[in-house]
């Protein structure tokens, strides 16, 4: 489920209330109308432009605490320099942490560790970092390089962000990142979970109470962390894997790309739309599903399925609906593809009852008169 | 609304009712077990292919009349060889009819019309032709060249289909067409409803009981019908205007696509399966849209639409609901963009009543208390 805007501004309400009851407590007085106005530190556009992309992700304004990951490219730094902005004029009220994982990639990363680690002693943070072994994990594990240092950073964020108890974890994923990331869906042949992108906004893990945000996703470009970075004349280090034409991301971001802007100037803005309408109506699709799901579920009779309903309904819903019960019935959708939804779903339009489809680890899925069960 | 299958499937079961029926009359009884086999026409594969995609889509299989719009290229040359196939082999019981416009766009065009007719005659069935000015209409229309003769030559499937009393029109658009349509969307940073690309079959027109149906669509490459005419030894005609790269479509056939198949290989048959799982997904969308419409909208109130029912609605169904809402109220959907879309949604969550948002060519849209309505 993805992190929601009427729950956050509900959240946000609530923080704000208690800051309220702080002041109160600690004699402050929220300036008024008549009293002199506190002042005013001149914001970078940089700065502003995320203030204001705070606000509409419904993300805390006060009294919580934040990780910004860092890798020390222009992104992460531009991202921490920012919030570090919002945090010395006061917009924000946030405790930040750094968090930095060595993913011993490349024989600099201990020195960029370091680097990392004195920008944010320099801005008055605390950091936290971690060198791992990707490529021993990869080789375990079965994933590719990136899956797996994908999936090494978002653990150790998640870590990081319980030690601290902090409420939000924020990467720097820029425009750029999804435009690069529609364009890489698109060329897999994706639907439109994969057209629409990277969230903005959701929760870091299933079930978890920590929010991952990408507060940069709608609205910056790689010009702009760059140029920002250099306005504050801070620097950045550079990967040369982001140069390293090896991998896919980097060809569409060099080659395919460009040859998309000869078509269309803004095409980077264009598919961050793009992924945005679909987001939406991603979001609408997976709820009307579920209670598509819900009415289908024969109450008091465990989780067999109304065949007659789900028959009715538009192919995308019932594919939807029938997907998340699998996924209720067994736990998770491992080894669940696209194939196996539409076998469990040929049992619905079977004249004979009594065909079984058997999923990959179980369980077997029946149909029995007018319902579908597991077996 | 889009042609139906389940719609699709009553009629062919139907005009299979029909056909059994003249059969008795006749006295023609059908073969059965024991009776010798008729004797078999060896068909192409590219007419099989056809025949499948005729069976899936629900199309008539026997007492209809279809037009086939024929330009006289490979695509269009080869999906009336393989109709014809089709009906000589006496699988589709058909009356097939050749229609053509004549663009009078390039200096040969009447002696295309001439090939075209000459083709047809050969073949035994009956041609029509019109000629039109496309330029002259572009010009007085304000469209560009290009939905300039789009629009002439609908218009003119659908008079033929009338005068022919004709259920289905058949175009040649093949996967090739659909992947440039997906990425000329994609370009112009469309939503679901343009990377859902053409579809495979739907109504001529609003309301009317033609289906415009582009049996091709789902499986030939732009390669197979250019050998399958040479197959046929049967030549195509070659229409300069495909090779200008001053029309977009053009570029991104000759440059844009060739570089994405560097990624993918199959990215043109990845384009068509992202086309077909979004068309899924954005006819579910539309049919909860309108429940959601049916439910806000008050019964023997007129038209006034319940706020609290729509503001509790995922923000994709809302949208859509009220761009259902918005034609139904004034009879069109034209100079309606997004944004005026978003602006009758703001009265949704504004505090105040008696605001008023005025759409362009009228009506004007205000909140009364709970309820929207048109002024």
């Amino acid at each position: 489920m993805s992190w929601n805007l009427a729950a956050a501004k509900a959240l946000m309400l609530e923080l704000r209330q208690t800051a309220m009851t702080n002041e109160r407590k600690t004699g402050k007085k929220p300036p008024t109308r008549s009293s002199p106005r506190p002042q005013r530190v001149r914001l970078a556009g940089f700065a502003q432009s995320l203030a204001k992309e705070w606000r509409r992700l419904g993300l805390p304004a006060a009294n919580a605490r934040v990780v910004v990951a860092v890798s020390g490219g222009a992104d992460s730094v531009a991202l921490l320099l920012s919030m570090n902005e919002l945090v010395d004029a006061n917009k924000l009220r946030l405790k930040l942490f750094v968090a930095h994982l060595d993913h011993s990639l490349r024989k600099d990363s201990r020195a960029d560790a370091r680097w990392v680690k004195a920008l944010a002693r320099r801005l008055g943070h605390e950091s936290l970092a971690r060198r791992v072994n990707v490529k021993a994990l990869a080789a375990g594990s079965g994933d590719n390089l990136e899956q797996a240092a994908r999936r090494a950073r978002y653990k150790f964020l998640a870590k990081v962000a319980k030690e601290k108890q902090a409420v939000v974890v924020l990467t720097a994923h820029t425009m750029d990142d999804q435009a690069e990331t529609v364009v890489l869906n698109l060329l897999r042949g994706s639907g439109m979970d994969g057209l629409s992108g990277m969230e903005p906004a959701r929760q870091l893990g299933e079930g978890s109470e920590i929010i991952l945000a990408r507060p940069l996703l709608g609205w910056a470009r790689r010009t702009d962390t760059e140029n920002y970075c250099r306005s504050l004349a801070v620097e950045f280090l550079t990967d040369e894997m982001n140069t390293d034409e090896k991998f896919t991301r980097v060809r569409v971001r060099r080659q395919l790309l460009p040859q998309m802007e000869s078509f269309n100037p803004k095409i980077v803005e264009g598919l961050a739309r793009t992924a945005e309408l679909l987001r939406e109506d991603f979001a609408a699709l997976d709820r009307a599903a579920s209670r598509l799901l819900e009415l289908a579920i024969e109450d008091g009779a465990g989780s067999r399925l109304r065949i007659d309903l789900l028959a009715l309904a538009p192919t995308a819903l019932r594919r939807r609906a029938l997907r998340q019960w699998i996924e209720q019935g067994r736990g998770d959708l491992k080894r669940i593809e696209r194939v196996h939804v539409l076998a469990v779903e040929s049992l619905l339009f079977g004249d004979r009852g009594g065909r079984v489809i058997e999923l990959p680890g179980g369980p077997k899925v029946l149909r029995r008169q007018k319902w579908l069960e597991f077996a």
